[in-house]
């Protein structure tokens, strides 16, 4: 007899799990539901479909040959029957079957499963300050709040907006807002940076930067405190712990929940996280009932834990497994090792593994090098700087993440991949030094910019680079009197010394072997140069010569520019 | 004391050796010596500046802050004496000293080292064929005849050339002569495709089909037998089995060979290749003298083989192991899964791993897939198609090898990296499938382009699909009698319907359920999308249905209509 299949959720693992399971096995009788009338549509699109690059909301649900995903098309391509405006009450697990309510008619009724799949995703969270449920307060993880929000903006009703939360989406919201539609944007975010849980603070930086330079403020640090409607104007009136700002529009990015309430109720085995506990074939704790993508806690291979992990890409790739292995098979999800990325205006931004502070949590002794340094060939025309920050636990030298930014969003994403993809492998710094990526002068360096992150680290690791971030410098150089030891040519160095005067030193690296005895042995000193090699050379050279007291500033004026562009 | 090192060969490796041995140890005394005068240039840079991207052979000299890296450089910026024109003639291995000659003066002395490093690199290959050795019959291996011949070039004295030899230089040769100088130019190979060396014939056809789309003539199973000038017109006349040619210039694109001569002489050990044999730690047979670059062998993982491997990234990285282990250390070099990149005209080529041919050669009975799809999320505005051919041995499911090609040569070079950096952790055909990289609209779709190379795999090892290349297809499309079954809509196959009337079926997708009786199930047929999944589905569900005789054409219309741009 055919085996009968119901899925609850339209969106990203369930049409894979539909589609995949229907290609496996011709009979199986599959039912695919959803509360909404949109279904499977690409909701990390959303941002883009609010900024403009993507025109109509339908794109968002399209195949790639233009073909509408709707249920007649599950119907006649897939031969998969799906139940729009339907949602799943409860399940009666004893008997196997799911009780329904068709939304449009009130009638309910049960479908029997042999196996049923939960891809019941996630709901953006609304934090518990007076006004979040205002009907202005919008949320953009679904496709009704992103089409009101386009609309609006569309008929210029929209001047000012506050985005609430600089995660990933909060960003992707912001440019959206700001880049096509001229709007006078404020990012709100609790924490002291940008993608507090994704990004460590170097990286971090660069965004913040790339946020502001594109007109986006940005308050850090910043609780919202209210959000009330001013009745004689009609705007919105956020309170927040750093003053009231008056707008139009609220977007409330503030992250996501796992939706488990079916499962729950079910009393199927729930994570320490909020998310429903699957097991490496994605099955729950009732084995006729498999469960992934948003509303699932899954691994993280380098911390250990389980946690949920809203990303369309581990929905797509899970639902293939559970397909998989609802026809019998054996697929295994082994986890994840968090690898992300995001457009930022003209920045990509991508990670992999843990933060600095997660890495410290989890029980390791973190330590990081931060390089930037050219995509392709410094002597090849079109080249962008990537700046990469990449974390190793002390004692073992095994890589917990990699952080990367720059113009170049392919090429950065490249970078952030390739470390990604050996993370549950166990990779160490020394196979950074030697990774083996594609070398050609339009694509690379000969020693690219990922090998010099290990390289870097690994000199870190031997003593022989004592490093300080870009910003701990800048920190401490307004407000202390260390000064800098600039290894540039004088050209470079000549506009520093005209602001900073006796503050800022400059002795050329190829003068530096002939003038040493210039420098005090017992003077602390920062060490400058354009990227970040000359110095840590003269660092080096400077030890050999009994000058200890260096600190090597990373990624070089390179970073200084972006993240401080006023320094000189 | 301080130690005497000596190195021979001052490009890429030599340099690198002699920059980290100084950052590592203050005192040794560090020399650099070089035949030529020209040193630690980027030797891949070469067809960049024969093509104009860079502007001034120095570039290739220069550091990242344009800095001229010449024996002033070396000695002042790293405390490193740099010896030019003077040529090593002999070691002697007993007493640990390198009688030199300084070519400029013919004076001869005895250089002492404790420890030696060969970095003597390769040479072009010139083939026996008469009139190989004509002052015209340019090799672009060193920076004087690149020189040359651009000069030659800006002078106008050249409007034909021949290339000979369609490897990575050949190729990249010729584009330089025909993008900027619209140089008329001729690539002859002897082998049956372009790269033979390093892809397989499917992203070798789409590199020929680049080639042939930008003007260059490209001759393949053809035998260069000989040069000679014609004395009337100062032409020269180039003999080849397919006929002659007339032309101003001819580049010697035929590999180069390890240059052993110093080693070979001193006794150390030679590997069955040609190349110098080292241990991991890169020591030749003599533990005092290291050697790394284009003059070693080196372990190829997957094959097993140790081979020559002349690539400036490889060469980089074992500069910094050499170094290390000079030094004391520990640092070991595990060999090479011949990553590469290419830039080609308009296209990103880049591989990994063994070739089908190497595979089988190997002893595996390889399988591969080849897929083809957008780089970005379809939806997203900037996306190009990316060309995949993922290569498996059969029974153990380890992946052996990856080629890619598209427009987007970053986004290429990126797929290729995240798969060739796991092949020596003996990555299997699941782990693609669930391969975790980075995921936004702007940069990748959520099922990736690399992830679906490993799903066709996945799907070719199990039996479901049942692959044909594109090329074999238009082979017996037209010289037998198979039918097409076009599951494209309409609009798309009409006009292959109008050229191949009966041969050419048309059910779209959505219809092939219901009209699934009006296929005959004895009748061979090849089924073809856009891309290829539809196809294959389409295949499947016949397959359900009775209908086994299908193939479904790799890669789609997609791949057919760059490798047969006159099929429509």
């Amino acid at each position: 007899m055919a085996k009968k299949v119901v899925i609850i959720g339209a969106v990203a693992l369930g049409p894979k799990v539909a589609c995949r399971l229907r290609r496996l096995d011709a009979e199986a009788e599959i039912t695919l539901l959803d509360r909404d009338d949109r279904i499977s549509y690409g909701g990390c699109g959303i941002p883009y479909y609010v900024g403009g690059d993507v025109n109509d909301i339908e794109d968002l649900c399209k195949t790639t040959s233009h073909t509408l995903r709707d249920a007649a098309f599950f119907k006649n391509n897939k031969g998969v029957t799906v139940m729009t405006r339907t949602e799943a009450l409860a399940i009666d697990r004893r008997d196997r079957k799911v009780l329904v309510r068709h939304l449009d008619t009130g009638e309910e009724e049960y479908l029997p499963y042999d196996k049923l799949v939960l891809a019941t995703g996630a709901r953006a969270v609304r934090p518990p300050f007076p006004g979040a449920d205002h009907p202005r307060v919008l949320t953009v993880s679904d496709l009704h709040d992103a089409e009101r929000l386009k609309s609006q903006m569309a008929a210029g009703k929209i001047a000012k907006a506050v985005v609430i939360g600089a995660g990933a989406i909060g960003l992707e919201i912001s440019e959206a807002l700001t880049d096509l539609w001229g709007i006078s944007t404020t990012l709100v975010e609790m924490e002291d940076q940008v993608l507090p849980t994704l990004l460590g603070k170097c990286i971090a930086r660069l965004a913040a930067a790339e946020l502001t330079r594109h007109g986006v403020e940005l308050l850090l640090e910043t609780k919202v405190l209210e959000v009330a409607e001013n009745e004689e104007n009609g705007k919105l009136l956020v309170r927040t712990s750093a003053g009231n700002l008056e707008v139009d529009v609220v977007v409330l990015a503030a992250g996501v929940r796992a939706n488990t309430s079916l499962a729950r109720e079910a009393g199927l085995a729930i994570g320490t996280y909020g998310g429903i506990s699957v097991d490496r074939r994605l099955r729950t704790s009732d084995p006729h009932i498999y469960a992934g993508g948003d509303c699932v806690e899954v691994r993280n291979l380098i911390s250990g834990e389980n946690i949920p992990m809203a990303l369309g890409s581990l929905a797509n790739r899970q639902g293939r497994i559970i397909a998989t292995n609802i026809n019998g098979g054996q697929s295994h999800f082994r986890g994840t090792v968090g690898t992300f990325c995001l457009k930022l205006f003209d920045f990509g931004i991508g990670k992999a593994g843990l933060t600095f502070r997660q890495a410290r949590e989890t029980g390791y002794d973190p330590v990081y090098a931060v390089v930037s340094q050219a995509d392709h060939a410094h002597f090849y025309p079109s080249s962008e700087l990537i700046y990469i920050s990449l974390l190793a636990d002390r004692k073992s030298r095994k890589i917990l993440g990699i952080e990367a930014a720059g113009k170049n969003g392919d090429a950065v994403k490249a970078r952030v991949d390739t470390v990604a993809v050996l993370l549950r492998h166990g990779v160490d710094v020394d196979e950074i030094c030697s990774l083996e990526i594609g070398y050609a002068p339009p694509f690379a360096s000969a020693m690219d910019v990922v090998n010099n992150a290990g390289n870097a680290l690994d000199n870190i690791l031997a003593g022989g680079s004592r490093p300080v971030d870009a910003a701990d410098f800048l920190y401490e150089f307004r407000h202390k009197t260390v000064r800098v030891l600039d290894v540039r040519g004088e050209k470079e160095a000549t506009p520093f010394m005209a602001k900073y005067g006796e503050r800022w030193l400059n002795i050329p690296q190829d003068q530096l072997r002939r003038r040493v005895e210039e420098i005090d042995p017992e003077e602390e000193l920062f060490l400058l140069c354009d990227t970040g090699p000359r110095s840590y050379e003269a660092q080096v050279f400077l030890a050999s010569r009994g000058r200890m007291k260096t600190r090597n500033i990373q990624g070089g004026f390179a970073m200084i520019r972006l993240i401080a562009p006023d320094f000189v």
